[in-house]
C-alpha cells in the first residue's frame, strides 16, 4: 500500500506539519469544484471555500512544486491530482479498530471511510463478551491476534477507541506490530514516538474555539 | 453564561479563524506547564510542546494584546489566564446532545468534557425506543422538547450525533431554538450559516494527513 518514496520529489517530505494538515481540506474543496464542473480556481476562491487565507494557500502549495498555476488561477483537476499523490490518496489503506465498545461500534458503522479509500478490515477487543461478535460485517477478534492480522491484511493504520486507562498499552502494542499511524479517539494526548504519527480526535479543542465566538464576538 | 462582549478589548474579536483554532492548544500546553511548576516560557519552548512554529505563536498572540512577555519569555500563569478569558473558558457551558444512538451514547460517556467546563445536561432523540431511557444519568427526551429545554437550561452548544440524513434538519431546528454553536459528528459538512459556528469532527481529514507521512516520508 505504501508508495515508493524514492519516486517522489525530495522537497515533498519537508513540509511542516501544519501545512500537511491543511492539504486534505484543499483536496475536499477541489473535489467538489471538479464535480461541479469548475476548471480553474484562484487562491482567493479556494480560500472562500476552505476558510483559509489566499496567502496561506499559496504559501502551503509553494512547499511542493508548481501546480499549473496561470494568471487565471490553478487548474482544478491538475492541482487535485497532485495533492492526492502527495497525500497518498491514490491508493487504498487498510485499517484496524482497537476497542469495540459503544464508540468503536459507532466507528465501525461510520459511512465516510470507504468512499475515501480507508477500509476498516479488522476489529479487536479484549472483552470476552465482545470477541467473536459480528459488528457491521466484521468479526471482533481477540487482541492476541493483532500481530498476525496486521501482517496478513497489510494494515497500516489503527483507530483507537479503547478506554483511557488502556490507551497507552494498546498504542505500545500497535507500535510493536509495525502500525505507524494511529487515529486516537481516547481522551488522552499520547506522547509522540519516533517512527509513528498519532492524530487525536479531540472534541474539547473544537469546543474551546467555538466558545470564543460565543463570548467575544456577537455572532450575527 | 455568555460574557459581556462590551467589556473586552475590541481588537479581540478580529482574530482570523485559524488563529482562534490554535489558541486552545496553547491553553492546554500552558495548563500542563503551570501544573508542572514552570513560570516562564519562550515561544520556542511552547512551540516544541504544541508542534506550532515559534513565529506562528508570536503572530497568533499578537492579535490580542501584550501577554506580559519579557526577554525571558511569557509568564505562564498570566498568558494562560488571558487566553482563557479570550476563549470564554472561565465559565461553564451547558450542552445538549442530539441523537442517542451508539455514537451519542459514547459521547454521553466521554469523560473529558466536565473537567473543562463543558456540561452535557440534556439529550434528545426521535426514536421512541430510546426516548425516556437513562443514559449516563441523563434522561433522553423527545426532540419536541428541545426549544423548552434549551431555554430552561441555558444551553448554548449542541453536539450533533444523528445519522447523516437527519443532520441538516436537526441543525435548522437548533438554530430556530437559538443554539449558536454546534459540534458536528455527522459525516456531512453543513453549510456555514450566519449567526452560528459549526465545528466538524472529521476523522477522514485526520486520516488523510497521516497517509502523507506513510507515503512520502520514511517515518523513522
Amino acid at each position: 500500500m505504501v508508495g515508493d518514496p524514492s519516486s517522489l520529489p525530495k522537497s515533498w517530505n519537508e513540509a511542516p506539519e501544519a501545512v500537511v494538515s491543511r492539504l486534505p481540506q484543499y483536496v475536499r474543496a477541489l473535489g467538489r469544484l471538479l464535480e461541479g464542473g469548475t476548471e480553474v480556481i484562484s487562491s482567493q476562491q479556494l480560500g472562500e471555500r476552505t476558510q483559509i487565507t489566499p496567502a496561506q494557500i499559496r504559501s502551503d502549495l509553494h512547499h511542493f512544486d508548481r501546480f499549473g498555476k496561470t494568471s487565471r488561477g490553478y487548474n482544478v483537476k491538475h492541482l487535485l491530482e497532485r495533492l492526492k499523490l502527495i497525500l497518498g490518496l491514490n491508493t487504498n489503506w487498510n485499517m484496524a479498530l482497537l476497542g469495540v465498545g459503544r464508540l468503536g461500534q459507532a466507528i465501525l458503522g461510520y459511512p465516510g471511510f470507504t468512499s475515501e479509500g480507508f477500509h476498516l478490515v479488522a476489529a479487536f477487543d479484549d472483552n470476552p463478551t465482545v470477541v467473536g461478535l459480528q459488528v457491521e460485517g466484521i468479526t471482533v477478534r481477540p487482541i492476541e491476534e493483532l500481530d498476525q492480522v496486521v501482517r496478513e491484511q497489510n494494515i497500516n493504520i489503527a483507530i483507537l477507541a479503547v478506554p483511557r486507562e488502556h490507551a497507552e498499552e494498546v498504542i505500545d502494542r500497535l507500535i510493536e506490530c509495525g502500525v505507524r499511524a494511529i487515529l486516537n479517539y481516547a481522551p488522552i494526548m499520547p506522547k509522540a514516538q519516533q517512527g509513528m504519527k498519532i492524530a487525536n480526535i479531540d472534541p474539547v479543542l473544537a469546543l474551546q474555539s467555538m466558545t470564543y465566538y460565543l463570548t467575544v464576538r456577537n455572532i450575527q
